[in-house]
């Protein structure tokens, strides 16, 4: 597989600010358009239920933070956009891999441990107020990111364990069941730009100092108006270290206008006049966007098609993965391969089966048949034999995305449908262990 | 409702012996044949994963274990009989669940703690070698017994405690969401009759004393023949307290039957008579049901028909039903309820509602109209007003299990599926908050 895989899930409470847009959204749909990159999207809705209670507020953000991604240049079309809860083989797969994590290394988890750390300097029982979603919630995190194969994980460095986590419950599910999962890892985002907000500290929702993404203008401009500042007077030359104003022009201006305003400062620009270009200045790159957000806000019938359109994509590639995965554990259907084992049986089936052979034309051809000798997959021709060869390791080892990245070089046989396929390369995948 | 739902669960793993068979398989068969009994027994194939991670060794037990409840006289008819992993909305309902759990109840769960206890004996790290599914084995447990809104669940002393959590559960839910969650009792097996195994020990798969329910004829005399007695002679008198096999003899036999060999004893039979004569009563009980069992066996085909026709009248109550409760946390279509919200709209969105009149028959009557005025639902006619104004209440209350109960009392319009009305129904529902 040439392409890199990448996946960010943004979780469906609050409304955007100025500092997720600078920080994470914005570099995020920058990065989407990156040659070579298949990039996933998804509104983590079932991650909002760990810590939001209010089923309004859940399905109020999911519409906002939906529409503040597409307004924001998200193309659906390129991306895999898609809500977490239209994908019923998350949860499945949160079971599947909740049964080979080790519980100790839950306990490690810094946002459990940090609720921990909180109840014990109160006086509290260690666990008091501390819901089994927040305990478990690397794990869900781990299924979202298996799911899709991911290569990489953008993350700030907090984030990291989650992603060595996966990567630790990716190990032990292939050591006990086969290779089935790509190890993903995180792609530490050194450079995250974070805003601060009104009052100085980092902008953030729970420090109640934020600039909402897509406010009305006039609610902008007042809100920009009220950052804190020093009282040096009109005139007095003003420092940029420290303060909020600059930074957040910073975070919209290019190195220029950058320039500029330290210049201005420095000349002593009135405050008023710094917030005057710092309105502006923002104003001018949310101004498209917000049309468009109160636009789709307006037509929620349209996200959601577009939601559900994402879906399907998703699921392409994920209820084809559940069903190995499903083998692999177990969770199989008794007809397809138990007769092997009742005593009255024989201990042998008949099992599909791979044909290599070599045409007039000079070129290695493959083909796959069914335990009945018909015929389900045929390859187009290969300059050499071990091309074919590999095809064929591949096809046994990861059945559904080779099938995928194998388009052109094979194709299904006349009234065979995938599934059949799928169903006959997971019989012959080498670690069943039956 | 009249009818009381009882559910049951069947953990595939191992083969059923004789001592399953009388504690549990046998009366949970001449339970499902009460009257006014609703049954639902299921094969507890995600539990599995937490103990087992041989999947050919699942797969056959759940083989073999479906095969035995049918021997055993499950009708599949009458009952609700499937496999846990073929009801997607289980795991779902299980992450819901796991949200609304505190963490430290789950530090308090039997099973964990006992794994605690023995690492912490050993001198190991407390979570050394637990794995998370252990951990969380009471909310999957939960997700199965309120997902069916079971009333009663028979549970041994030991599981007493995970019905208590799975009501707790139930309970947090309904505090923060609306009734929505039947709160399950457990009925508590007094008389669960245990059975002794070869050793004298209890019966069981971890001391390697069993003796295989459906084991051919031959294996089962020769397990019988190997059952531990003391060494009195033919002649002397034996006792029966303490003889395992005794009280195996008791859990097979009459009163009478019991009585007549309580006497053999006083007289002095010999071991080797008494053991034809226990190897006599349970193959009389087991014979014909070895011969069926054998049957379905070599018919896997056969037994995946009857799991899948099980799961989709498993299902008709299950996905209709998580969909009320997505609905309740918030994980909703954008295009459902959101335009309400949006700044531009007006604040009051169109509702479905209810309207009730009477005919010049005397008789009282309702129907359900939606947003727009169409009819959806018409009862028929009703004695008193009352009786009409509580089955509307109790629509609102839980739609889609009134529906069902209502039936003959109310239809659904021409040219409406049961989906639009659920949905009509859901939105009207007191509790959502929205």
């Amino acid at each position: 597989m040439s392409t890199k895989r990448v996946l960010t899930g943004i979780t469906t409470t609050g409304t955007p600010h100025l500092g997720n847009y600078v920080g994470a959204i914005r570099p995020a749909v920058a990065a989407s358009r990156a040659p070579g990159v298949e990039s996933f999207y998804f509104l983590a809705d079932y991650h909002a239920l760990i810590k939001c209670d209010d089923p309004a507020r859940i399905q109020r953000s999911t519409l906002e933070i939906a529409a503040t991604w597409l307004a924001s240049g998200l193309d659906p079309e390129r991306v895999t956009f898609y809500r977490q809860s239209d994908i019923p083989e998350i949860p499945e797969l949160t079971w599947l891999l909740t049964c080979v994590t080790g519980k100790g290394i839950l306990n490690r988890a810094h946002a459990y441990k940090a609720a921990v750390d909180r109840n014990e300097a109160a006086g509290n029982d260690p666990d008091a107020d501390v819901n089994a979603g927040l305990f478990m919630y690397p794990v869900l995190m781990g299924a979202d990111i298996l799911m899709f194969k991911a290569h990489e994980v953008p993350v700030g460095r907090d984030q990291i364990q989650h992603i060595e986590m996966a990567r630790d419950m990716a190990q032990r599910f292939n050591h006990l069941y086969g290779e089935h999962f790509v190890l993903p890892e995180a792609l530490i985002e050194e450079s995250v730009a974070t805003l601060p907000g009104l009052d100085g500290r980092k902008m953030s929702k729970s420090y109640d100092n934020t600039i909402p993404l897509f406010t009305p203008r006039d609610a902008m401009r007042r809100l920009i108006a009220g950052i804190l500042t020093d009282s040096r007077a009109p005139g007095e030359a003003k420092e940029v270290e420290g303060s909020a104003l600059f930074q957040i022009y910073q975070g919209f201006a290019s190195a220029e206008e950058t320039q500029a305003l330290r210049q201005a400062y420095a000349d002593g620009i009135a405050w008023g006049d710094a917030k005057q270009a710092l309105f502006e200045r923002v104003d001018r790159e949310v101004a498209p966007m917000r049309d468009h957000y109160q636009e789709l806000l307006a037509h929620p019938e349209l996200l959601e098609d577009i939601l559900q359109a994402g879906a399907a994509k998703a699921r392409r590639l994920a209820t084809p993965f559940i069903q190995e995965l499903r083998h692999a554990v177990g969770l199989r259907r008794l007809s397809a391969v138990a007769s092997a084992k009742t005593p009255a049986a024989n201990d042998k089936v008949a099992l599909p089966s791979f044909k290599q052979y070599r045409e007039k034309d000079g070129l290695f051809y493959f083909k796959l048949l069914d335990a009945q000798g018909k015929l389900l997959l045929q390859s187009t021709g290969f300059e050499a034999p071990k091309a074919a060869g590999q095809a064929i390791a591949q096809l046994k080892q990861s059945p559904a995305e080779t099938l995928q990245t194998l388009q052109g070089q094979c194709h299904l046989a006349d009234g065979v449908d995938e599934t059949i396929v799928l169903a006959a390369l997971t019989a012959l995948q080498p670690q069943d262990g039956d």
